[in-house]
């Protein structure tokens, strides 16, 4: 995908969240919070893959502007709820909605979000969509609510499998773009297995952006973001690169691994070179390469099997292509 | 309406929430808090006024048992957000669910529940039901968000006008009521009109019941309940009753009650004496007898507007007569 295809639809949904007028709600302690996350931007990959997936099956993509703007809504009512949960001051740059409302306003404006959320995702549906479309939303919805219960029971373990992590990752993250995807799909008219397998590429290609994310942050290029390399590391975060090297480095490994994550003393910078130290000595990239590129695989094979114009299909095999080249 | 009536409809009710096995769900860490809240029970007026509701237009009304899940689900969720933000550390004679599973915990299953809210609320609908329940639904659950916001920046007044307070409370309580009523009659099939006509009824009920609740705060029979008389009072609550006595007191009256509301060091039976000896000398008790009567009688015109048997609609009668009768 070319880079001023991802801008046109990016700007084309901008402008129809511009035209929502979020903040212009009663009583404004409650709309305030929301036309503040939904302001904060980010490249609202989701929506985007909303058009992109709705113009498969049909040309005209703005039909399907108001599920983009669901899975939006969506996914920043969990981020408001999710910076409570795991008291983080920060979101994309600025102050997390909590940090600069309060946590009443960020619970409440949530709540007020989900449900926009799903007023937004039956906008405009024949009645067909609509039975499909809250059946897949509420589900996954349910799921993202899981994979964030998943992760907090994790954070109090020593260790998990691996198995146990792509499935938390999966309902966390993943699952939402297939959402993303199918929503555009059943919007555009598709048939039922083009749907299936929608929702399925999307899916996979989200497994293989968070294996990236993860990647990224050991061994990604720093001095292009200013990001402190090794994050996860300090903040002693269950990754797939983390889990990999208790898995592959042997009992005396993963206790060590599992002291320097308990030991509150440990310098940061010493603890990041040591655990960089673990991983480059078990190729732990290699095992971060391996596992993108199958789930990689798996969401290409999906999107071959959609009938839809293998033109179409370029634009997001491009967009897909160009999240995981991201270097930093 | 008679005793026996009332616990056939709660029994049905109860019998349908048993067999969802909600603490079933993984993970568990998730669910458990919604199983606790949704088994600590209640009245089961709103799932109750659904389905008699529904029997206005339709003899087996455990057809609405979906949609009557669905308006009791989406009230305890509302319940386990607003004891987050009230701090509220008790709910129904037990610990909240905050206090008791903590505060993530209540975010994340009551977001969970109003998801669910929206899965039990499209079972089963035709697609013609389908739409309007879901815009019905979907209006109010966002009025309710409203007023738990209107309710919280109050806190925040030394005065509000009565008129913003009828629409606070019309938001935070009154609507789920005329919800309540109306999704059953969707369900059962009722013509536009007397959908409009139930939601208005059950609105208007809601608006009686909550002046009773103010009403029997500071004139209720305490001694069969044990629960103290005046808790509005000592927590400063601005209720129908004390705003009303700040508007027909004149100006010294209303900067005695703002500045007793302000006063900490007051001792709570004083404080409590005071403020009775203030509402009696200007007759509160008569303003919301009148108040009361009045959403009541226009509770009974809608009703009255209802396309239905007089006989189904003596059982909503009854009930609300029963609610209305209520004196602790």
């Amino acid at each position: 995908m070319e880079f001023k295809d991802l801008i046109a639809y990016q700007q084309a949904f901008e402008r129809y969240l511009e035209k929502q007028q979020l903040v212009q709600g009663y009583p404004s302690s409650l709309y305030e919070p929301i036309g503040y996350i939904m302001a904060l931007g980010g490249k609202r990959i989701r929506p985007v893959l909303t058009l992109l997936a709705h113009k498969l099956f049909d040309h005209q993509y703005a039909r399907a502007l108001p599920q983009a703007m669901a899975v939006e809504t969506f996914h920043n009512f969990s981020l408001m709820h999710d910076d409570i949960m795991d008291q983080a001051t920060t979101r994309r740059g600025g102050p997390s909605v909590h940090h600069q409302f309060g946590i009443n306003a960020a619970i409440l404006s949530g709540d007020a979000m989900l449900i926009m959320a799903y007023q937004y995702l039956v906008r405009d549906l024949t009645q067909d969509q609509l039975i499909s479309a809250l059946s897949l939303f509420s589900s996954t919805a349910l799921d993202i609510c899981r994979g964030q219960q998943q992760d907090m029971d994790f954070e109090k373990k020593d260790l998990v499998s691996i198995e146990d992590y792509l499935a938390m990752i999966r309902n966390k993250t993943a699952v939402l773009l297939g959402l993303s995807m199918s929503l555009g799909a059943i919007v555009g008219g598709a048939d039922a297995g083009s749907v299936v397998a929608m929702k399925q590429c999307g899916e996979s290609a989200g497994m293989a952006f968070q294996i990236h994310d993860d990647y990224l942050d050991a061994f990604g290029q720093t001095n292009k973001t200013g990001k402190k390399r090794g994050g996860d590391i300090i903040q002693n975060k269950k990754t797939f690169l983390w889990l990999m090297a208790c898995n592959l480095g042997g009992e005396r490994i993963r206790e060590e691994l599992i002291s320097i994550s308990h030991n509150q003393n440990y310098n940061s910078e010493a603890k990041v070179n040591r655990v960089l130290e673990v991983y480059r000595s078990l190729d732990i990239e290699s095992q971060c390469q391996n596992r993108q590129r199958q789930y990689t695989d798996e969401a290409i094979n999906a999107l071959n099997q959609v009938n839809a114009p293998d033109s179409a299909k370029q634009q997001i095999f491009d967009l897909m292509a160009l999240l995981l080249a991201r270097n930093h």
